[in-house]
């Protein structure tokens, strides 16, 4: 069994925003040698996401509009207990479990097997500051 | 190591239901030979889900009102500018990330390791066309 | 290819908590001799959620808070279908989906590739009884 891991660092100059990270996923793949297996990406940190859709700006709008909904940025500790700890990122932590942790995605032949329109991005929720995403291949 | 990958074809005749497909994935398992593996199952199209759940109607029925609650349909560009694009899908983007794109089951002594009332299911937002699931199974 | 599969027992007193299991994930991982692989942890049961986030007991309350907001409980079968069966734990169901089934963590050196705050939680939304969690890990 072959295993390969890379570890991405991304920097997200606002609080929230998605990346489209994969064609370093890609390359990740074709660096392991591996032809059929699992491929693991994950966000390290817990105010952020990984996940697999479209590449289309005006979703992303749409999912910015929503998660605000869903979960509003507010600073004060009265919305999110969280921000008794001198945070401000309780929204945050909300955010990404509405868009999830991780992926895994098949590697089938070498490469990622995705469907027509499956791209992977990193779904930053508390921008400003260095993050990493790991991505694991192992396979044969 | 083994792996075996297998695509499912759906084909759902209206735009949001849920299909069991636990019976073909544990086809798929047998069919891989793996007694000690793990077993990917993922939507291969971005409007669409698999999870895993309890196949009772009524909680159907209850996911269907909470997701037109938590994303409405609504075909015009002004609440999902998605829909710019040409498309009336954009709630169907939402939906399916509430349920998940994927998920990964254990496989135990030849058979999917599961609880009591876990069953995997197809959830389709955006139907009345062919989409694919993949399952992929990786082990020993 | 080695594997590992460890079962936890779960037991919950109230309707709604989170556990973290962090500490028995790692014994497994290092019970499993892997170096290299991938751990899957996912909850057996359809009212119950595995989940990566934060160790703060202010986010837990903001957490079940919100839960509570978007998927109400309510053992009256007019909310929830599903409570025509004679449960009670609809809201449960809707629940879990939001939080997750599962969680997918690479496995380096050894460890738990972790970043600076992940920690895996057991998320419970209908307690009170036995229940299990799956910890299965894969590599080399």
């Amino acid at each position: 069994m072959k295993s390969h891991t890379v570890h991405l660092t991304m920097n997200v100059p606002v609080r929230m925003d998605f990346v489209n990270i994969t064609d370093q996923v890609e390359e990740a793949v074709n660096a392991s040698g591996v032809r059929e297996g699992l491929c693991l990406v994950n966000a390290m940190h817990i105010t952020a996401s990984v996940f697999i859709n479209d590449d289309e700006p005006g979703l992303h709008e749409d999912y910015k509009r929503w998660l605000e909904q869903l979960a509003p940025f507010d600073a004060s500790p009265e919305r999110y207990h969280h921000n008794r700890t001198g945070e401000d990122n309780g929204d945050a932590h909300h955010k990404r479990q509405v868009m999830g942790r991780e992926v895994v995605v098949a590697v089938s032949g070498g490469k990622l097997d995705f469907g027509p329109w499956e791209q992977i991005f990193y779904g930053e929720f508390d921008g400003r500051r260095r993050k990493r995403v790991l991505v694991k291949i192992i396979g044969e």
